[in-house]
C-alpha cells in the first residue's frame, strides 16, 4: 500500500482581492510572505510522508501551468483539470477513480490547497496516525480541528464514541451554526471544525461513492477507459459537467456508516479572511501586521499591510485598515469591512 | 528688442515625495494630471509671447536631459547647468550675462518652473503689459500676487505710489510674516505675495548686479569669454561655486531704486504643499481630490489621492489622508502631517 496526496486547488479566493485574483487565486500566492505559496506549503507539510510521484492536484484548466510550475516535478498526468466547478463530490470521484486505476492499493489523504498549518511536526503525526487507522479496515477518516472560539463561519463535526485513542466515530456534520449554537458546541467539547481534510483508501472511497452517489460513479465509470490517454481531457470536458453539483460531505460523509473523526490541533487556519491573516501574522507593538520588507509604519494601529517585498511604502496615521498592493492594484479599506471586498472588484 | 523667458528649474521639490524625488523633482512631473509637466505648463503659458528659440532654463547638471526631453526644440546652449545651488542671485547673473552676450537688446521674464497658473489668458495680459512697462526705461518689475488669505508661508511685497495704471513703485520686501502681521497686510490692501517672477532687460539686470552684487558680477565677467564655447561648463564648474549664496531679492531687489510691482491675479499657486494641490484639484461630493483615472473612492472624505493613470485603486473608509503612489513607492499619511513627509524619505 502506498500513500497518495490529493490537493484540492480549484478555489478562486475572491475575498483576498487584490492579492488574490481569478487569474492567480489565493492558493498560488505566498500570502504569508514566507517564500512559498499556499499550495507549495501544502505539499511541503507532507514531506517525508508522501513523495512527489504520488501527489495529485485537482484544479481548473486555467491553472494547469501554474500548478506544474509551483509543484516542480509533479507528474503532468496527476494534474486533473475540472472543466467547471461541480463542488467536491465529482472532484473527489474523478481523482479517486484515476488513482485507483494507477494504484489499486492506494491510501489517500485529501487536503485543501489554501489552508495554513503552523505546527507542521504535530500535523505530520496526525497524518501518520490517520494512515495507520485507515490501513486497519474500510474506513473514512476526517480531521476535525479543535475549536479555539465559537466560530460561526465554519461547519462542525460531532464526534461519537471513541474507537481507539484519539479516534472517534463521526456522529454528525453540522452546518455553520449561529453564535448561540456555536457556544453550545464549544461547551459540549465533542465538536470540532470541519477542515475539509479526509483520509481513505482508493477502494473505500470508490465503493462509498458507488453506494451513495451512483450517478457520479456511473459517469466516472464512463471516463475510466480513457484515463491516462490522450482522449482523457476531451471525455472529461464532455462528461464531467453532467455530474450533480454536490459536496463530498452531503454526498457521502453524512450517509456512510464507516466515517470517523480524528480531533486535531496543529495551528490550523483556513486563512479565509484578511482578519485571520492579521491574527496569524506577527504584530508590532501597535497591532500592525506587516507583510513586505520595505514598509515603514508610523503612528498607526491595528492595520493589516501586505505588499510585495521591495515595494517601498510609508504609512502614517492609519487605523484598523487593510492596505494591499498586488499586480499594481491597490486596496485601502477598513478591516471591519472586508466582507464587502467582493463588491469592489471589477 | 526681443523677448526671452528664463525658467528657474533647480528645485528639488522634496515636499511632494514620493511623487517628487531628487531624481525627478516636482517641476518635471505632471502633478495635476493634465498631461503636461509643470515646466511644460510654464513654457506653454508664454505661448504667442515667447518663441522656443528664446527660452532659457537654469537647472542642475543632473536634469539636463530631462529638460531637453520635456522642452522639445530648446537650444541646448540655453540649458544652463549650475554645478551647485547658490540661491537665485548667481543663477540670475549667469543666465543674464549669457543672454546679454547672445542678444544685447534682450527683454527678459524670469519664472519659476513649478508654479501653477489657472487663468492663462489673464496671465498673458499681465506679461504683455509688463514687457511694455520695462521697454519704457531701465526698470525692474516684479509680479505680485493678490493675496486671497493671510498666508504665513510666503514673502510679501509692499507697494508704494502708483506710477501708471496697475503699476506701482516697490516699497519693500517682507519676510514670511506671522499670522497677526499677515492679517494686517491683507487689511492694508497694499501687499502682494512675492511670486518669484521678474521682468527686466538684460542690460538693466546686469547693471544692477554690477552695482549691488559686484562680487558675483566679477565672477560672471570671468566666465563671459568662454560662454557659448566648449569650455563654458568647465569654467562654470570651477567659478560658479565661488559665488556668494544669496537670493536675488536680498542681493538686488531690496537695494535697487528702479523696482516696481504689478499686482496680479491669474489663479496662481506655488503648489508648495499637498494641501494646496488638494485645494486646487476638482473635488467629489465628499471633498476627495482624485488624480488618477482608475480610482474608486467609497465612504471616504477629504482625501488627496494622486496615483498614475491606469493604476487600479480602491479606497474605502479613509479620512483626510494623502494617498500617493509614484515609481512604485506608496505613501499613505494624514494630510495634516504633510510637513513631516521630508522626515520619512529614505
Amino acid at each position: 500500500m502506498s500513500k497518495h496526496l490529493v490537493i484540492m486547488a480549484g478555489g478562486i479566493g475572491s475575498r483576498f482581492w487584490p492579492m488574490s485574483t481569478p487569474q492567480m487565486p489565493k492558493q498560488f500566492i505566498d500570502i504569508t510572505g514566507c517564500g512559498r505559496t499556499m499550495i507549495q506549503q501544502t505539499f511541503d507539510r507532507f514531506g517525508g510522508i508522501i513523495d512527489i510521484d504520488h501527489v495529485w492536484v485537482v484544479t481548473s484548466a486555467s491553472f494547469k501551468d501554474i500548478v506544474a510550475d509551483q509543484l516542480h516535478g509533479i507528474n503532468p498526468q496527476h494534474i486533473l483539470l475540472e472543466p467547471c466547478m461541480r463542488n467536491t463530490a465529482p472532484c473527489v470521484a474523478y481523482v479517486s477513480w484515476k488513482i485507483q486505476k494507477e494504484d489499486p492499493e492506494a491510501q489517500i489523504v485529501v487536503a485543501p490547497s489554501d489552508h495554513l498549518v503552523m505546527k507542521v511536526s504535530e500535523f505530520k503525526n496526525y497524518i501518520k496516525k490517520g494512515f495507520d487507522f485507515i490501513a486497519k479496515g474500510s474506513r473514512i477518516l476526517t480531521l476535525g480541528i479543535q475549536p479555539s472560539r465559537p466560530e460561526t463561519g465554519y461547519g462542525y463535526i460531532e464526534q461519537g464514541a471513541m474507537v481507539e485513542e484519539g479516534m472517534y466515530q463521526l456522529s454528525a456534520f453540522k452546518e455553520k451554526p449561529d453564535l448561540k449554537t456555536a457556544i453550545e458546541y464549544i461547551q459540549k467539547g465533542t465538536f470540532t471544525w470541519n477542515s475539509g481534510m479526509f483520509m481513505w483508501s482508493a477502494d473505500t472511497i470508490v465503493n462509498e461513492l458507488r453506494a451513495y452517489a451512483p450517478g457520479i460513479a456511473a459517469i466516472m465509470d464512463k471516463i475510466l477507459p480513457d484515463m491516462f490517454t490522450d482522449k482523457e481531457q476531451q471525455v472529461v470536458n464532455e462528461l464531467f459537467p453532467t455530474c450533480e453539483k454536490i459536496s463530498i460531505d452531503y454526498a457521502v460523509m453524512e450517509k456512510t456508516r464507516i466515517a470517523y473523526v480524528q480531533p486535531a490541533e496543529f495551528g490550523w487556519s483556513d486563512l479565509g479572511t484578511w482578519g485571520s491573516l492579521h491574527t496569524l501574522t506577527p504584530h508590532d507593538d501597535s497591532d500592525n501586521a506587516v507583510i513586505g520588507d520595505s514598509v515603514t509604519v508610523i503612528e498607526s494601529q491595528g492595520n493589516m499591510i501586505k505588499v510585495p517585498n521591495g515595494k517601498r511604502v510609508v504609512i502614517q496615521g492609519l487605523q484598523n485598515c487593510i492596505v494591499s498592493e498586488h499586480n499594481d492594484v491597490l486596496l485601502i479599506c477598513q478591516l471591519s469591512q472586508e466582507q464587502r471586498i467582493k463588491e469592489w472588484h471589477d
